[in-house]
């Protein structure tokens, strides 16, 4: 089933305790899509700049994606740099460059408006809007969002937010919209601006869900190797909503499996700088690590 | 199967968003007896002032434990007032008197000299060792401590730590002993010291355990209604140590068990101020919520 991406195709620059990398493929949109890639027809929509590498299209291309939508216009790509210090649990940002980013208006052709599974990622929620209005009948609507929205686009970011399905937090987030500390009380003040389900994502402390007034959690897959975690937010989300696309179903048990399936894919994305580890990632890998996750926190 | 704790019982002031309590009962070894006693016959030993109130001692030994060893001193009782604000992870601490503690040296009857199974909740590490040269032939000695002895007597608690089999720390308190910030890595550091199962205790983000090179991370019960979190960490290693005490094998699924068990004690405890909660606690109760945890946690 297709599944319409609206987000950054970037090009990063990275440093952390592991070492660095330059001018890396990275961005929300690919991150997402590299991982919702094992459950559903990814469409991405996005913009580069002149100076975008060939070898990175062709790469998206290679893993199946549709990047009819990714346009390319005069200018230079949005770059992100930044580096990981410590507990690798916070990127400190080094340098911002929007480029054509910053005149960014989402295109799309006929037969994606008719998409019905959207995940917005974090940009404009303006930028969000414009693109879900151009959905004929979206079925089911995914969000995320950042920091910089919260505080100077609140308005903006409310109204999209009614209008979600699913919403995925990080912890500060969840705690600067709600105005509550403790996370559970967050996530559900947040539920009630309108999404039926809440995802609160803590990093090394795994992932809070809140649904039909149930709460649970599950804790992060233990990564020995933690070499960059760059866009495993992102990738969390592709395998979250790439899978409940696949499933169509929505109920408990398919958000929990949604929920493993995340945390299992952004377990691997940490592993490598950008997208190294999920490039040459496969659905063997993930089942198995799956199982060995669930052999980890069940007990009799 | 008996069980010896050694660790203060205290008087607290208590004040969180949910209200304040004076003069409450409280301290490590209340806490961690209160959730042990479930699985295990439980010793204190600890030490109280003349100020001490009858009735703490009549409610403790109307909970089955044995408090022979909790001797009564000339001088006032040990005194904790703490505040917690915000998201309730961490207490600010606005007084503590230690009064009789300042003198405090541990002393056992003849028949607790002989117990097996010894808990060695946070206390100066010299007392720590005191206690435990004076057991005959220790089989499992878990230990818990605090950055004030990490700082303060480092030397004294890596003396301790060699002769733990468990060592449950915080998740400040395991980065302050290996200097490692990523929690997985103190884990391992933290082992190589010498007990052979560390626990990192993360609050609202669950535990960590690190056992035979291999490890596992459950999630916090999901509270909804967090009045005083004030004991948690000890009613946790309560219902830790006491299950491990009572099935006496230690493996994988004896150790994640025991998690699971001191993860669900914990979550009553912090439903209450102090001691509410755990003291009108009841088995059943507690495996219903186990099953709740499991079937919250696990998936197809």
């Amino acid at each position: 089933m297709k599944l319409l991406a609206l987000g950054t195709v970037a090009l990063d620059t990275v440093k952390t305790p592991s070492g660095k990398r330059c001018d890396i493929l990275g961005g929300s949109a690919t991150h997402f899509a590299l991982a919702a890639r094992f459950f559903a027809d990814v469409n991405l929509v996005s913009v580069i700049g002149e100076d975008f590498p060939r070898r990175h299209l062709d790469f998206l291309r290679a893993k199946g994606l549709d990047i009819s939508s990714v346009r390319k216009q005069g200018g230079e790509s949005f770059r992100w740099s930044g580096e990981y210090t410590g507990d690798l649990n916070e990127a400190i940002t080094l340098n911002t460059h929007l480029g054509v980013l910053s005149a960014f208006s989402p295109e799309i052709n006929r037969a994606q408006r008719r998409i019905k599974n959207i995940f917005l990622a974090n940009v404009d929620p303006d930028i969000q809007m414009k693109l879900l209005n151009r959905i004929q009948s979206p079925r089911l609507v995914a969000l995320d969002t950042m920091n910089y929205w919260i505080n100077n686009k609140r308005e903006s970011l409310f109204r999209i937010l009614k209008k979600a399905d699913i919403f995925l937090a990080n912890d500060a987030e969840a705690r600067a919209i709600s105005g509550e500390r403790h996370l559970i009380n967050a996530a559900k003040e947040l539920k009630k601006i309108g999404p039926k389900i809440v995802l609160v994502k803590k990093g090394e402390h795994g992932v809070i869900a809140y649904f039909e007034n149930s709460i649970f959690s599950l804790p992060a897959y233990p990564v020995e190797k933690l070499v960059d975690p760059t866009g495993a937010g992102d990738t969390f989300a592709g395998g979250f909503i790439g899978y409940l696309t696949k499933v169509r179903k929505i109920n408990k048990n398919t958000i929990k499996k949604a929920v493993v399936y995340g945390t299992i894919i952004a377990s691997f994305n940490v592993e490598g700088f950008g997208t190294e580890r999920a490039s040459c990632l496969t659905l063997k890998e993930i089942n198995d690590r799956v199982r060995k996750f669930k052999k980890l926190i069940h007990f009799k």
